[in-house]
């Protein structure tokens, strides 16, 4: 590995150096700089006057991210694994929609770019936070464990806003209540069982409004199920991290307490 | 049982055999093919352009399932026991109304069919999804036990939104704020404490306001109860499941605590 | 006591005897039956054509449960106590409102009636469903038991309501967004933390929006605190219910199951 | 210390003695009444009779508090800790939007002085609610354990919303469904994630609404997460409260579970 290919290594992977820091942190910077400008530029009243100032913004943005993507890839021994990691499809879907811009005729994809703050999550790594990486940690594992129970879940719920959707549909189909398609109509009842309720679809007939009141019911218990699977699983991944797995050398039994000296059974020593 | 009778029932009840597979998974392709044909019918501008083809999609889809159900039954020696149970009325249900649709002169129940994506919850079963069948067991498991609690639970809140809602009524009644009778202002109450808020129906009176927040902080408190209670017996469904399965040697009971030494039916020791 | 006051307490107030059943039963489908007809009686279209029909029921209706109140009264030897009581106050409550019509000019207060609704709560102890009247004893334990904590959290959420609507009432003023007045602007708060959001009071400036963005991620966490709260009591009173409180008498030791006859630590037999 | 600043101590800080008692009380009043004065005055109904008579009243509540304010300061040794402290910069808070009236050309600011409410939290401390204290302490205690968690959880939500705003802001530009810049398209984001859902921004393409649903059941999953975080830091919290109280006689530490029979720090034997 060539000494340059190291140091670029070391300023952009690394965040343990000073100027491995500050890179990154400048990296960040520009990061929130750039979406804070999309965000600005899509407000008409300001775009209007600032029309250029903010293309050529987005340019030096895009150019200087597609030179750290191309660095980082340089810099890599086998770029082809980071080309596939998490982050590296983020830095690339970071620059993409700018060129998108010049290729396609919408010029509205260039919004796509506020995608790029994903790349703030990095944060936590490099400002070293790790109480907030290990508690993110907790709720990742949480949110694995749960995977299978919500899976099932949505697609309870689905079926549900199918049917509803469908009923609904049929029993509002003379009033002027906004149920005038099938797809519609489940948008609407996954509107109002995840208790979002907009109001610009609702039913209007006495039926109608039965039903949606049996359904309105029917996801308030059904919104209990997710928190309860979620609490249940964030609670054992808790126990996991803070329970001792050191059994008492005299009578085996483990169980103990992370600052348990002596075994609470037959009061030998842990060590 | 004569041989076609058993290769029919090897095909259409059991997903071990290739043929049972292919016929089973062919079957979802055709119920989600069919919905989704319901649900673009529904929509007027696709509906005006293609109606010969959804009307003659919809009489291939309805006798291919009608074939289906009879042979079903046909293939079975106990044919009542199918009929009657939960898939079996989910089958019939799935065909019934396109049949309805010409006897009936409301054309929209035919939109109905949409009750066969239930049929589409054998899917866990077929593709032998073991780990989303148990998460399934242990969620329902959960709701069975919770179900005293929960009715008495929602027995509650319906007596709250009626009291709530003649309150509104009687507040609102010189107001032109959408409280038109009791029915309608029980409606917006359930609306309001399980947080949908639809807002076309809402005080707009002083007083009403303030016994609409009053709900609302109640609603907010009491929206807690079914989430506790579906928690505890997640909990206690998840647990139950994790528990030991050691059976005793002596009475050859289960269902012991981890840390039990004794088997606490009859004393006899767990090794 | 007469022999009548007894039999007319055993009537009234036991639901042991055959006579007593159905008088109950009797009564609760008069009690839904006249909540029925002070709901459809509040429809226009219905009480143009039936207005004599109704009144006359309502007056049927009243008069039953005047005499059924009186004679509650007189069959006690301490009517009094029965009086100052839930159902005594809800039994009085069931019957004022019509007489009420009578004496006020203000003739909707008669649809207050509908508070009779709540004589129906004995309907768990007439029908003797004990496992619903456990299970509604384990919610009111918890709730009693989160009271303190309830109160503390409510106070916090009305201080918060009361601060944020003041803010957005202040920033929102040049805006013809709904907040005309403070207290109409705490009532837009308390809408938005219980996540209600009726959408007819709403932000229209970037600031206003931003404040209304903060209130309602703050309103997620908050909301969070009634449902652990009570996930936490109702866990306790359950665990309350199922614990065994037998010690064994050869080690002492208890924390046994219900259906343990030997203690899981020594062995020991547990009578 | 004179004995002149030691009296006004004794009445201003403490709530043991009588006039301690009386002031404080005293004092609450005066701050309801104040803050319903500004609530009343915001109405304008209201605003236009009485304008002078509020004016005058705002004027004697400010001097009344500023009186107090000063005090304070003059009755402590050290007062920049009491200035410094959450209750000072509340005091402080309470009289400050009135002087600013005077100052400033916004008329409005004097609204905010609702803020004042705040120094009701003493409440709890003034009538010895130790219960509520204590119960308020748990609330803290969990919230605090919960802070990091709830963080990484809230730049989760936050990240989400901006992508998903800015994909619909995208998708719905053709349509006048009210996402007309990406701030505000976020804003609508963090509506729905949270549930609110006011409705006067919402999708009305197919496609937005098919992202809106995502993100909606994508919420309702999330929703999950605070709640269960919460809940198990509030039974940390109380468990820890419940703890079994006893101190080792041998090295006197304390925190041992119920079923301890020895000491886990020392190994000596608890009786």
């Amino acid at each position: 590995m060539s000494p340059l290919k190291e140091k670029i290594h070391e300023v952009l992977f690394e965040a343990d150096t000073k100027a491995g820091k500050i890179v990154d942190i400048g990296l960040m910077v520009l990061i929130i700089l750039s979406v804070i400008a999309v965000m600005l530029e899509s407000i008409n009243t300001i775009a209007i006057d600032y029309e250029e100032f903010f293309f050529v913004l987005e340019v030096v943005f895009t150019v200087i991210f597609t030179i750290e993507y191309l660095l980082r890839i340089f810099a890599l021994q086998k770029p082809w694994r980071y080309m596939t990691s998490f982050y590296g499809i983020i830095d690339l879907m970071a620059i993409l929609p700018t060129y998108l811009m010049w290729l396609l005729p919408v010029y509205q994809t260039k919004y796509l770019i506020v995608i790029r703050a994903l790349r703030l999550l990095r944060i936590f790594r490099v400002l070293k936070l790790a109480k907030f990486l290990s508690e993110g940690n907790i709720i990742i594992a949480a949110m694995r464990a749960s995977l299978a129970k919500i899976t099932v879940f949505l697609v309870f719920v689905i079926l549900l806003a199918l049917i509803f959707g469908s009923l609904l549909y049929v029993v509002e189909s003379n009033e002027d209540s906004g149920f005038t398609s099938i797809p519609r109509s489940v948008y609407w009842a996954i509107v109002t069982i995840t208790t979002v309720g907009y109001g610009y679809i609702a039913p209007q007939s006495p039926f109608g409004q039965l039903l949606a009141a049996l359904i309105m019911l029917l996801g308030y218990a059904v919104l209990a199920v997710p928190t309860g699977i979620v609490t249940m699983e964030l609670t054992n991944a808790n126990k996991n991290k803070d329970i001792n797995t050191q059994a008492c050398k005299d009578c085996g039994r483990d169980g103990h307490d992370d600052d348990a000296d002596f075994c609470k059974f037959c009061g030998g020593e842990i060590t």
